[in-house]
């Protein structure tokens, strides 16, 4: 049996529960902060990032979200996310990068240490200055989705793929730490509730992070 | 004809150039400085960064170094770079992903930063502060990598791989910047020595930036 090492609001740990769920792959999920920087967690993944994935009967140990992605589209045909040609496959795999590197590192990233670190770990309030910048970058986002929406079925082509879950646990996480602001972006609030609609999301959506409450509209499918 | 959009002290470059040129692919690199954010650039690369590859007659775009990879990985057979069971592909991609993403932020981001960019485009002197911390966190990476090659022939593995790539097109950077320095690490410095010796890797070495020398030492394979 897996155990995948996650906290309720990693969004990398988000995007490969989803692929999980959607290749009927079964895991236990087992909580590990990174922040608190465990000792034994550090040996297993000198990163110190979530997710983390053993196979303790397999001996086989994996890490970082992308890698994890890639072995379980390699082993498991169900539901495969990088769908295509070698050119569309490509494409998926930058919008992944896209949403990993640039959405968490403008959005995410600060959202959760302003809302969720310096709460839980610091006992400091958010610097205002901070939330205002992701949340302006939200909506450049949101654009470029709305743009790829009026372009394509789904972010990365013609079919679901890991474009869509990538960026979707992203913005599952901005919109838990009330990053989002849904009044435009018509066509990219419509893919979303797709999204949430999935019964793989259905779970994440449920599960909450102490001291950290999501915004009264979060699992709603009628934003 | 594929067209590479790149500088020659981008790290990213070099690990595709170091790819294509072990898979027997021709290209015709172009010089791009995403540093001036030129409009068209930014067209075809949101993201704003090197490398791209275009072929123009085929209307392929690629973007993102390791979708990059990955697609000449499964486009073409020649020298596979992602070799062994689906675990030992991930380890490899757990490791390239380690040296672009945390070797690049502690060192080579930083020495670019501060010895390219400062020189050619803000007309700055180094922050010595930022150039030591480099530098001392390079002697760190250098540790994991003697410690991996304690265990293994290679980097990811038993057989050279995309890891090898990876890490060599992180260290040639920071080692042209002078931030690497080689008198302890003997593991290190012989397989960076067998790396700079291998035909894909002595183009690269050749290669000189405007207004920037590297050391003296930096081509000599008898560091």
């Amino acid at each position: 049996m897996w155990q995948l090492l996650q906290f309720p609001l990693c969004p990398f740990s988000r995007k490969v529960r989803l692929l999980l769920s959607e290749k009927g792959v079964g895991y236990e999920p087992v909580r590990e902060s990174p922040w608190a920087r465990r000792d034994e967690f550090l040996d297993l993944n000198p990163a110190g990032q979530t997710p983390v994935m053993v196979d303790v009967e397999r001996g086989v140990t994996l890490i970082d979200s992308m890698a994890i992605c890639e072995y379980f589209e390699e082993t498991v045909d169900k539901a495969a996310m990088l769908n295509g040609t070698a050119a569309d496959r490509a494409e998926i795999r930058r919008l992944v990068t896209w949403f990993d590197t640039h959405f968490f590192r403008e959005i995410t990233g600060p959202l959760l240490l302003e809302r969720m670190e310096k709460r839980i770990v610091h006992r400091l309030p958010p610097d205002t200055r901070a939330l205002r910048d992701a949340m302006k970058a939200a909506v450049e986002h949101l654009d470029y989705i709305d743009y790829l929406l009026d372009h394509r079925a789904w972010l990365g082509g013609a079919t679901m793929s890991l474009a869509d879950l990538a960026a979707a646990a992203q913005i599952s996480v901005a919109d838990y730490l009330g990053g989002i602001d849904w009044k435009t972006h018509t066509t990219a609030k419509r893919w979303y509730v797709g999204m949430k609609s999935r019964p793989s999301f259905r779970p994440l959506l449920a599960e909450r992070m102490e001291g950290v409450a999501p915004p009264p509209d979060y699992e709603k499918l009628d934003l």
